[in-house]
């Protein structure tokens, strides 16, 4: 058996997958659709077996110590427990403060060798992770199910292929991003007699060690883009997952190691950081100087302090807000409260880009079914959410779990904050009698309310907000939104006025807008190479997925110059 | 008369300066030699009354109140003085921490219509700017030279030609950056039937209000790449000069608000917040919630606070550091200390990339001329700033004035720090009878010495340390550079061996390295387009003018979308 030089294996591994790259550079210039993952599990798209290999090896891991050694950790820690109430049990390496000299070092030890690397190498290697990521999705996908609760085929899809998209759509712009210096330029200057020449050479140089905080309820969509924005770019990643949701982090942290240690890269370049709950590992992990970057998905409370206080790192947060949708008129109903009912009971309410707060003028709308008033489209509404959900079987793929208990907590509180519109009711799972599940609680507020709507009230509580018309709509939407932030906004209006407005209102505080959706795209969902996940201009995030400001600064351009003949 | 639409004005700009813009845009991916504007003062290039004619507008400034209004200034303040001992009484809006509130309301006020210009509208305004300014660079020449103490023909380059030269870089930066999205995008999703398709748009948006802090030394070159970068990436920009060095940034924002004001946008989106020395305006300027963006030159201490206490803004410094060269071997003895002898003396040694560390084997180097011991390698540097300062009237030339009172101070303490190889003497100006003028101090130290060499000494001393060996040397040189930061470095070696070392070590520390320099060019110096000035990977600053990294953070991109039939 001869083994291969390292090098080679990482650059024909650009090779294989240049015509992916070449797509998704492509993508992001005309950011029309692409997508390089097929998102349906459908057995025609992903063989037979599939399904139940994955799941085969997701049961595998239920019950074990995972295989995975993390350079400074003691014992092992097991927190995980499924929001579809089955027991996990797996034992990951547990890192204390303790620890952090020691995986710190390990996880810096590499960068030189990764620094030669080189740009096509690193970026080789991390279209390679992806590519045996993609080969495990119904294993992530299973694992993302029974961390976050998301139902199957949305932790197929957000948890799986279209966080492979997300993280596909990093490497493409790290890529474009580090392409765009020279390796090497002749510099002539024109003078009196011979021109004077210099060769430089430029060298991408990561900035040293970054950190990937996962959250609960997203762990490979959310965390992916920044892990392999810092990969590529040069830096070794420690990834510190949420307690309740480690196994999808895990699997991706192994399939990093192997991919590295194949190409003959030091596999601590990327390590995994567990802690029990409540350790409070993140805060002097996030504050050590080794660490230069810092990718965050979480709560506002704990963002804001990682901006305050990470100060020698730089840190991309996006935290959460108060997405909102203004409704004003429409021409369709029907498809207003269907696809509004949708989103919102969507995963439960519990994605960080789900409508809060719906703005109605308290002397209703004109739609194509005549003047609704504000207790008619509330009505509507919750009519279109029993609707959707009124098969429990149907319902629960579509709710999955609620994630932790928090959740719960607020949702209980909700109803006294005004008048309810819709209960929420809880639903057995057929499959899991153990698994908790709620549909969407809708309660009405007056304008004047603002204590209430301006808050975030995570979970699947959404307020319909009775304004003086939309005028106040707009106005009460622009104030809370640059108060409090948001991840999202719509506007229903068939009077372009109120859409140029609205518009406007939008770019004013930073935010997102879509317009009049009534079919199968929704406010909550944001399309890789297209759309914009958060926007950086408004409190809920400081940076968006994934434009260039996203990766530019994870790296620095370092030159050298000498005279030529 | 009849006056034009603000916005073709402002979109022929972009058309009248196109092939400028194109010449830059093509040189920062080249990276190869560009220059805009002839940095040869010469009658044959600027025309026979060019520099009588800026003379005469200098002058015309003195004792005068400039022409300027700011939004809350109260009186005027007039706080500069020529290091060349002339009078300049110049007086400006003086601002002060209670008119922070009506600067900051009129500065935010035109950001609408700002972001409604358009990136090729805001890119046509900042390129004008530049034309304007280069036909007032004989004028700028005279402020800058009367305020840093730069003689004039480096006033005129540094401080004018190569200056323009770096805006254009900027503005050429952040332009591609906007130009990576598309305006409008159609997406078109592949779905059971119709396709879904969408509309989308995508509008750049700046931050909010930039701050540029300005400083004493190069009040143009440091403070135009953040300023038009700001500027025509959406933002408003409120102008903080140095007390010392107000002239050339209040010429500076008045060619600003000329343009745009001819343009039909709100002049206040650039000011010219001028305060007494010792005011401290700064803090409380830079902590306002409305500033999003600083650009900070200057001091370390004052760098560092900002970037420890401005949480709420994205904060770019360049501050000060370590200078060092470390020379093992040359093939050329004379031209290196001809090299070296022109970076210590060029503006007194005043610039932020001026050598202050030599570190040289104890053991002494081996040259053209045959082994040359320590003192032998000091002497003939020695010797080689004697010959070229050797004439008073040439040497004031290259040297300038002294800046302010701290670099005399620093000055006359230097000789105590170990053996003087070559002292400091003054030198009678023979046009400035008042000027201040020094030449270069040299001090001999031991590696053991480390405590003085560590830290930097800003003015015309250097350092020559004797240490063990070359190896010894880039330790040094690492460890010095790591600590303190560096925005140059160099090395002069004849073995490939001792420049891989030397490049490999430059890398890890993250700073620019120049080898072997022995002809028209010097490691204190970069060219725009195609050197990089600082990295941001050291201490020294935490960005270089100008890469990605430092214009893709001025801005958002806000998108729309919407169904399309």
């Amino acid at each position: 058996m001869t083994s291969a030089p390292a090098a080679p294996a990482a650059s024909d591994w650009l090779a294989a997958h240049r015509e992916r790259l070449d797509g998704a550079l492509a993508a992001i210039h005309s950011r029309g659709y692409y997508s390089a993952f097929p998102e349906s599990p459908s057995p025609r798209v992903y063989g037979e077996t599939a399904a139940a290999d994955g799941q085969a090896a997701f049961e595998a891991h239920r019950g074990t110590t995972y295989d995975l050694s993390t350079p400074g950790a003691g014992n092992t820690v097991s927190s995980e427990r499924s929001p579809f109430g089955i027991p996990l049990d797996v034992q990951y390496p547990h890192v204390t403060e303790d620890g952090l000299d020691e995986l710190l070092a390990a996880a810096g030890a590499g960068l030189t060798g990764w620094r030669q690397a080189g740009v096509d190498g690193r970026v080789g290697v991390g279209l390679e992770i992806l590519d045996r990521l993609h080969k495990r999705v119904f294993e992530l996908a299973y694992a993302v199910q029974h961390t976050s609760g998301q139902a199957f085929v949305m932790a197929f899809q957000a948890g799986g292929a279209h966080a492979l998209d997300r993280a596909l759509e990093a490497i493409a712009y790290a890529h474009e991003e580090m392409s765009r210096y020279p390796a090497t330029a002749e510099w002539t200057k024109p003078a009196k007699g011979d021109p004077i020449r210099l060769e430089k050479n430029f060298t991408v140089v990561g900035r040293g060690v970054a950190l990937v905080i996962g959250c609960n309820t997203f762990p490979t969509w959310n965390s992916w883009p920044g892990l392999f924005a810092s990969l590529v770019t040069g830096n070794a990643v420690v990834v510190k997952p949420h307690p309740l949701a480690v196994l999808p982090l895990a699997i991706t942290v192994s399939v990093c190691r192997e991919v590295l240690a194949e190409a003959g890269y030091d596999p601590n370049l990327v390590t995994l950081a567990c802690e029990h709950p409540g350790d409070g590992l993140a805060k002097p992990l996030a504050t050590r100087p080794e660490i230069k970057l810092i990718d965050f998905t979480g709560g506002n409370e704990f963002g804001e302090w990682l901006e305050q206080n990470a100060k020698q790192a730089t840190v991309f947060t996006e935290k959460a807000g108060v997405n909102a949708v203004v409704i004003d008129s429409t021409d369709s109903f029907k498809a207003l409260t269907g696809n509004l009912a949708f989103t919102l009971s969507l995963y439960s309410g519990q994605m960080c880009t789900t409508t809060q707060n719906l703005f109605i003028p308290a002397d209703g709308i004109e739609t194509d079914e005549g003047h609704k008033s504000f207790d008619e489209v509330a009505a509507g509404l919750a009519k279109a959410i029993d609707r959707l959900l009124g098969d429990d079987a149907r319902a629960v793929e579509l709710l999955g779990g609620i994630v932790n208990e928090g959740v719960i907590n607020r949702l209980e509180l909700a109803p006294e904050y005004g008048d309810v519109v819709l209960a929420s009711r809880a639903i057995e799972h057929p499959a899991f009698p153990d698994a908790v599940v709620r549909t969407p609680l809708l309660v009405a507020l007056d304008g004047k309310d603002e204590d209430t709507f301006s808050r975030e009230c995570f979970g699947p509580v959404s307020f319909l907000i009775r304004t003086s018309g939309t005028a106040e709509s707009i106005e009460l939407f622009g104030k809370t939104v640059a108060e409090g932030g948001a991840m999202t906004a719509g506007v229903y209006s068939t009077d372009e006025a109120v859409l140029a407005d609205m518009r406007e209102a939008a770019l004013d505080v930073g935010v997102a807008l879509s317009e009049n959706l009534t079919g199968q795209v929704f406010v909550n969902q944001s399309a890789a190479f297209s759309d914009f996940h958060g926007t950086g201009a408004n409190p809920a995030a400081n940076a968006t997925y994934t434009d260039g400001a996203y990766v530019a600064g994870r790296f620095r351009v370092i030159q050298s110059r000498r005279h030529v003949g």
